[in-house]
């Protein structure tokens, strides 16, 4: 077993309260494709802790998960307005055209992949010939890609744009629940409440071995949505080991712990690396995400020491962190960084001597 | 905790094998995606078992490995050759025809769900005109649903009857540990040697939480079937933990020692009941699977003692036995049949008087 | 040119109607995609032939028109309940299938393709699963493939257990005009009246070059089609050469008059052969189709006689009669058929001596 | 009927060869679905055209030639190349997206439409994970959307780079006609000599009715093109109507002469308004199109004297000459603008005054 790394949150294993909740689940047989009592338990949580009557369906993954309730929310001729830097956009190998059989996404130039409510005017507004598809949803990441936040104000502000225009409002949250726990806010007031219509919660990366929820707070628009997840592959016949560990996160207060320790990771290292020369922190770190620009024989000296990170966007180096960082680690990192940023920029004066 | 059923052989849980690799793979952090060493080792551990160099994927469910598999082999305006009641006809929901855009399955009417060499050629060359869709594989199901085993003579002469008419060979084998363990013969003899092109390998059925895999024998058929699973919402972020399971039980041997175990579960019942008057086997029992009639009133009485199973396929009572079949529970289940079936005769006999 | 055949009634050319339509519309220039004097002028003759108030698009051909609107009835995972000899189950090569993203067609065994109240609601209620894609929409053909007619009552019957089982009624009226004429009824007691929902008008076959007409009698459920016609490739540019030809026939009533003698051509042959002996009218001949069941040498010796037909639905030879059904050729075909039927007969006779 | 306008190459009508060609073709009986001779004799000329034993296949109209082209070129998890202004991209309503049940275009910032091999190497080489569309195909259009032309040259060195990087180079030839009459070359030297392989050539814009040719150089790539049409609802059954037209323009030379004239149409206006103030010729005029920036008060004062016209791509007015162009109509045109341009240039001083 190596070191642990934060190159992203999908490299963390199962939490304690999720693989607790299997366990529990692994006892004796259940009915299939979930019909059985965990999935009814988990579904009900859900509804707690968003304090409203939602219709809740557990699948596989986040691409299916978004693919699907998109496609839900659309016809094949319609599209859908997302931020430049979606994760559909750029890293689901063209799955919400795959689900939806064709839809086009319509993608804004946004600052850290936040949509405005006058991008989404502008864009929606921009064709309205029958040679264009036709706008139908909104799809907001939350936090984004690079971990940044909408405010409450902000869901609401694009919520009322969408109803104007007649555009579904869609949040992923493959990451909801570091938003959830940076913006210290309800669940329903950062959905429902400021008018999402369909939210993906995000299990994977939240600590489950699989597993995302899609959850409809309008149950006028699940019609058919579990004939859907069947087709396209995405009903588990033995669904409890999907919805227990919504079960055992949900139920415990868990889900928003870990996410809070996620988050506090990350603002961890950015505090630490705040002020070394040479290391400049590219995105506001609100929730679980730190993204740094540093020196080229910087990065690759860090590589060097054995850490491992992807850079992207822009050639920064992004460090994620999850359920399971350890401080430590959080630390050692940082202290690598700031060695080797010293040193860089130490060695980079020279250069220009 | 209820007392163990048999309604399904997905009511079953976690293996221990395939527990305690998920328990083992959950130690630490990993690479995502499908990068880490326990795919790498699962997929070796498939190879090994097949003894040959095939190329391996795993994905979430049955639906999902079958459909996608199909799709791959086949172009929108194909079809698939298929028996009338196999599941991807009968129970996936169109799964089938939506992954691969429109392919048309053409089925034909079976015993047990058993194609046959003549029966392929047949519907293969009924029609050769642009205004039906043209064959391009078909699909068998080892073993059927109805627990029928194909010999590997059987299959050859399928696969030969495919050679000669350009299509590929695909087997649904969902619970394909079973026919292995209930032919005694290898697992290329049964697949590649045999002539199948491509074959669906159950996991969840042979005690797995969540996860197919899918192996392609013939690599040339296998470009870009990882950009497909991406696509279509079956490439597993935290890949891990459906991949030390399959380490986990084919390293072992235990995905054989299961499925004998209930196949000898299914002969164990099969075996009690035999002779026992108004019972009536109605398929041979080769694997896990037991289908008996029985007069309505024998079957609400054993649902009166607690027993929950299906009846369908002409009204037969279905019984499936997993890895985790409890000898007990069977004699058990034996026994109430034919105390009911006694019973319920009697008072047959005596409505008749 | 070769003498008339009766293969096919899309054997024919166009019709003088059309023919003189598209030479006036080719004066000058239109504005493109339907938006020209011709389109808004065909679809009010249109809603004026249906006295109501439908939303009328026109297509290329029957292949879409059909395609599209089941599309536009149901979602990928719903299902079509069709006759088994529907023409979109046997000839469209999965059109409807690719059109919707895979929906599946449940099939019936009919009587001459005409579905019953009966057999649909049996087939609507067979399945109430997710494992089985949901029925949204029945489809019947009028005339049906082998030319036989609905009722009013019948049509009237089948849409009161669409509405009981909240499924959509759609007709497939590639030879519409001719069950019009055959019953003389008006169109609007054979369609909305009658509680069809969506009418596709077949033009090709009643003497167009290209194109057919989907009627919406219910413009709720039009929302979108255009779009939908665009992305799929049957947005015309030049729509005014698919729109001028229905004026034509509508505003004039050819349709109806190339109707009654596509049919009164029918009946003629029929009547002809009536009581030849070894000659079969084998489906009731109320349309524009004959299909006659002789022996193999008979039709032999007719196509030595240079006559081109097709022989199915039971070696029976099809003759299809179009706007351009000469007299002379029915009568000439009439007489060919009694002199080599009598004369297969008697060597037939003589075989047996 | 009113006065010519140029706001779009397909306001013409039929031009007379292809009408001659539906004339004669509408002689008599014909066998359906391609099978008749108009069918092989447009076919024959066809490759005739391009000294090259193509396969040719004959649809409705442009968004389904190129949709179908590049659907079969591509599977749904990979990617088109395309510039920016791509018809395919701009104005199709997701038709490729729908017709390849998901493939992405990537599309290209560019100069006028014309995509680069530098370009295209840097976008096809951006991603190689299985999280973005593989790309599989890259497609130029010729003459582009704003009537660039790309030289032979040119098409060479991208086929050179579509071959170096395993890509299959398509043609959208909307206007294919006027690129060859601009560029006085051969069609073999512009296409298959150039490595193009396959092209949609354009007839709708070319003076037909309705219908498109798709030309396969490389009949490999061909395999079950026409199941494909077919189940997309562009296999016509009067297909004679679809195949003469092109005969017609094909056998005589016309659609080389018609392009020709379009061509000089265009030339006439960029030369009679060439110096005139206040009017900017946007784009080079190469083929048939004249993109001409000018004042709003010149817009609208042209469109006061009854002219029609399209602005945009940066508010410019596009004139579009087709084979029926009138010599004074475009001469009058001319006049028009010089006159509203002085005089609006004329009031804008004054305004400034």
């Amino acid at each position: 077993m190596t070191a642990q790394q934060f190159a992203s949150d999908n490299y963390a294993g199962i939490c304690p309260a999720a693989w607790e909740a299997m366990r529990a689940a692994n006892e004796g047989s259940a009915v299939a494709y979930g019909r059985d009592d965990w999935t009814f338990r988990a579904a009900d949580a859900m509804r707690a802790v968003f304090a409203h009557d939602a219709d809740v369906f557990f699948v596989f993954n986040g691409t299916a998960a978004n693919s699907l309730a998109l496609a839900s929310l659309c016809r094949s001729y319609e599209s859908i307005i997302a931020a430049d830097v979606a994760h559909i956009e750029t890293d689901e190998c063209g799955a919400p055209e795959f689900f939806s059989n064709g839809a086009k996404l319509l993608t804004v130039p946004t600052e850290g992949g936040k949509l405005t409510p006058a991008a989404i005017r502008r864009i929606a507004t921009t064709r309205d010939d029958i040679h264009f598809p036709r706008p139908a949803v909104v799809t907001i990441t939350q936090p984004t890609e690079t971990g940044q936040l909408y405010s409450l104000e902000e869901i609401r502000a694009i919520s009322a744009v969408c109803r104007d225009l007649g555009l579904k409002l869609h949040m992923d949250g493959a990451r909801f629940a570091n938003a959830v726990a940076a913006l210290g806010c309800s669940p329903a007031d950062m959905t429902w409440r400021a008018g999402v219509d369909v939210l993906c919660f995000g299990g994977t990366k939240g600590g489950m071995a699989v597993g995302e929820a899609v959850v409809f707070f309008d149950r006028a628009l699940s019609d058919g949505f579990d004939y859907r997840c069947k087709q396209a592959g995405q009903l588990a016949s033995k669904m409890r080991f999907l919805a227990a560990p919504w079960a055992g996160v949900l139920e415990s207060g868990a889900w928003l712990d870990y996410a809070g320790h996620a988050n506090a990771a990350a603002r961890r290292l950015a505090e630490a690396v705040a002020g070394v020369p040479g290391v400049e922190t590219v995105f506001p770190v609100q929730a679980n995400a730190v993204f740094l620009r540093m020196a080229p024989e910087v990065t690759a000296a860090l590589r060097g020491r054995g850490w491992v990170f992807y850079e992207f966007i822009g050639g920064a180096a992004r460090f994620m962190f999850a359920w399971d960082a350890e401080v430590a680690r959080v630390d050692a990192l940082a202290a690598d960084i700031a060695a080797e940023a010293r040193s860089g920029a130490a060695s980079y004066r020279q250069d220009r001597v």
